[in-house]
């Protein structure tokens, strides 16, 4: 790195103005980066789940905030000795709970020179580069994915980094209303009967973005699903059908590529048609699953999408990328813009009125925005397509080999399909027997599963994807279920 | 840092598994704190506003992902040659515009080993220490800014960390919806004439959320200001009766103290009784100024701040956090978690069902969220309440340093009352005059400045807040000025 001061004055480093130094954050931002990488090579001797009480980390803190400035040892101390015991360990290769959301280091790195820089990238102006990034990258996972070239910004559409799925299905959610409403909703409030639809089997963020965008979640149709939990197209039509029939507006609908519950597949190719035929538009949601597209073999999972409005995954789940990076995409991005723009004059410039300029804040519900375009790019340098192909392929393998096990044990069973890297399994003994086994594996600290409900039955979900898992840990994990249900009484 | 590995196996480190090894990671992070470091140190030799083209960064990059993974110092290397000319350095020292946006070093490490950790806080139970500690700091934030006791987790409120204040608005503007309806609007979809207040100086996320939320924009009244350019307390009352004569609902008032355009403090203690008199839910935007009141002498700022149902203020503009760190108060949590809860079974666990702890997915917008408390909770202690009370006066009194010279000029004028850091003032030329002078000095780099209009004139805004400017910078930002003034021909 070469020092470019010239004729600039070095910060000055009295005590006085109570600042970190440059050379005091040389030297505490060494030990940060060391604590993080011993926590790495020390994060399998942590029970996964936090096993505090409420409360209990909380009264260990001073009542009221120092007066004086404390040392940073002192903060990186109390780190170790009150914040570790209250985490659980989303980063630990036996964290086979929810869905993985993989913290990889060069993601790291780009977070951590993202705050560095702290820039706005809320206009083009306030940070080109931070935009350009983005926009670019965002091409890249176009291409990455194999998805429809309209989601390209070189097209019509284009790619931009939100927060989470959640606010990308209410971000689409808004679009949808005001392309039903000719932007009327936007100018005089919701007055039409907007209907929305997904399968019941669709992510809570689907009901609360209806609830936020003021549309009700009683306009929200769950509708059936088959027997492997996928959305029945047939009913969605009929829904829409009678929705239409009785003078309300189809307006929106969400597919899931690859749902919470239990990684099930809505099929794009059928739903697409329908949506067409009723002018709703089509977001798809792949938040953990969409990353697997990067495979040429897992691409099937996206066959239809060419029929979406939008669409978004989460690199923040299972590529490698820390929290937050959901990548959203739109097919009309002026569809978005027109729903989302208001323009102030303490934001106008001459680059936002040239039009030759993207202003992301037009994208998304918050005005301000990180540059989290930089930690997308270190991820997918490092890594390379290769070395992604490579772990999606991985752990895509380990849950296969489980769901082997499962196969082959006659006191367990499958309760779902499982396409890629969820499990969704159960022992025979019952709903009471898999809550009591689920808590004592939990507790045990050797691994953390979460569950969820199929057909009304309390189903264990082994969720694959964190970034060390290894096939040692998943076999550790089929053995300790084996052996608390045993423990439980259980043959 | 003692290293407990014990009898774990440490990560592998084959070229096999494409990731960054913890020792790689050691090597690269120091690189990357470093290159922070650095930046702080030659920050000053670069023009403050970016001076690219559009289309310049994007020219300079790969059109497709690499399909291999490239080596960390490439990433590194690129950042200085194709990013850094397209960045507009928001921790300049000579960084005017807008609002102020403070990284400081503790607030960088916080976040890097937030990063680290990469856990999620969505539930108390996913890692009840990011919940915990974010409470706690924010009950300090009350003691330390002297609000209301009403907004403490221990009495009926709370605070909960915000991606910003455009969320904030919206989340409050929905609790308010939902409190007028009677949480009906959730259930069936907006159907009440709604009605919501703000100046004609609020931000303009009150507008973006009233179309947001499915109200619509011409439900918002904007109120005239006075003379400060502050919200009439007999205009605001004038329109909610006329709005609940004509049947509307008077359901949210905005509030703001210290608006984005010229630092206008609308009078809470005035504002206050109108809200309770109609039943509307009052919001106080003090997302800039907020942080004065760490500073008793600025208390003044929050005179009738007890009226309010919510509050926010920005730790990530002037209180030396780096982005984002939105700090949103409410005085009646179950108000905010009945409207925006929805409860999944994928999510449910024994510790929210015991209502003993905090959910914090209920208190935002999202469903996922970082563990942003741990910033707050560095920048408060390594700083302490008297270091954070050092910049606010400093900043402060450069302002009116400012403001004092534009006085004493005649060819100047001050355009506002600058109550704390933020000086509205124009050159006596005219409007053209003082855009031609705003480009000219922002093409030179030498600082950035931006605009507002006030009573329709075109008006510079020299915003005093981040966190390295001194008493020279600000010295020759007004020498610039004057020469470029004279350069475009004025006296």
């Amino acid at each position: 790195m070469s020092m470019r001061q010239g004729d600039v004055e070095p910060m000055t480093s009295t005590p006085k103005t109570y600042h970190m130094t440059p050379d005091e954050f040389r030297r505490f931002g060494r030990a940060v980066v060391d604590w993080i990488a011993d926590y790495y090579e020390r994060i399998e001797s942590f029970p996964v789940l936090s096993q505090v009480q409420p409360g209990e980390i909380r009264e260990r803190l001073p009542a009221t905030p120092p007066q004086q400035g404390e040392p940073f040892e002192a903060m990186l101390r109390d780190v170790d000795e009150i914040i570790l015991p209250g985490v659980t360990h989303w980063q630990s290769p036996n964290f086979f709970a929810f869905f993985p959301t993989g913290a990889s280091f060069p993601s790291i790195l780009g977070d951590l020179l993202s705050s560095g820089l702290g820039v706005q990238g809320m206009l083009w102006a306030t940070s080109p580069a931070a935009t350009e990034l983005e926009t670019h990258v965002m091409d890249w996972l176009v291409h990455m994915l194999g998805l429809p070239s309209r989601f390209l910004s070189t097209e019509s559409g284009g790619g931009v980094i939100q927060d989470s799925a959640s606010s990308a299905t209410l971000t689409a959610l808004i679009a949808a209303r005001e392309r039903a409403t000719g932007l009327e909703s936007n100018r005089r409030g919701v007055r039409e009967e907007l209907v929305a639809y997904a399968s019941s089997q669709a992510h809570s963020s689907v009901e609360k973005a209806m609830m936020l965008a003021g549309l009700g979640r009683e306009n929200l149709r769950l509708i059936d699903v088959d027997e492997t939990f996928a959305m029945r197209p047939d009913d969605l039509g009929r829904r829409m059908a009678e929705d239409r029939a009785a003078g309300r507006i189809p307006a929106f609908v969400c597919a899931t590529v690859g749902t919470t519950s239990s990684n099930a597949m809505d099929l794009l190719a059928e739903i697409g048609p329908i949506c067409r035929e009723h002018g709703a538009w089509l977001h798809v949601d792949a938040a953990m699953s969409g990353t697997a597209a990067i495979c040429p073999e897992f691409r099937w999972i996206h066959n239809g999408l060419e029929y979406a409005d939008s669409y978004c995954f989460n690199p923040h789940k299972w590529m490698f990328t820390n929290f937050d990076a959901d990548a959203f995409f739109v097919a009309d991005r002026a569809a978005l813009i027109h729903a989302l723009s208001v323009l102030p004059e303490y934001l106008r410039n001459q680059a936002t009125e040239s039009g030759a300029v993207i202003d992301y804040r037009d994208w998304q519900i918050p005005l301000g925005r990180r540059f989290r375009a930089l930690k997308l790019w270190f991820v997918i340098r490092h890594y390379g397509v290769e070395g992604m192909q490579y772990h999606i392929r991985r752990h895509v393998e380990l849950a296969q080999q489980f769901a082997d096990w499962v196969r082959a044990d006659e006191r367990f069973e499958l309760m779902a399909p499982a396409p890629l890297n969820l499990v969704c399994f159960r022992h025979r003994a019952g709903d009471e027997f898999n809550q009591a086994l689920m808590e004592r594996l939990n507790r045990s600290g050797d691994l953390y599963l979460t569950h969820t409900k199929l057909n009304g039955q309390f189903v264990l979900r082994m969720s694959i994807g964190q970034m060390y898992t290894e096939a040692r840990h998943v076999a550790r994990a089929w053995r300790r279920i084996q052996e608390e249900s045993q423990a439980l009484g259980a043959p």
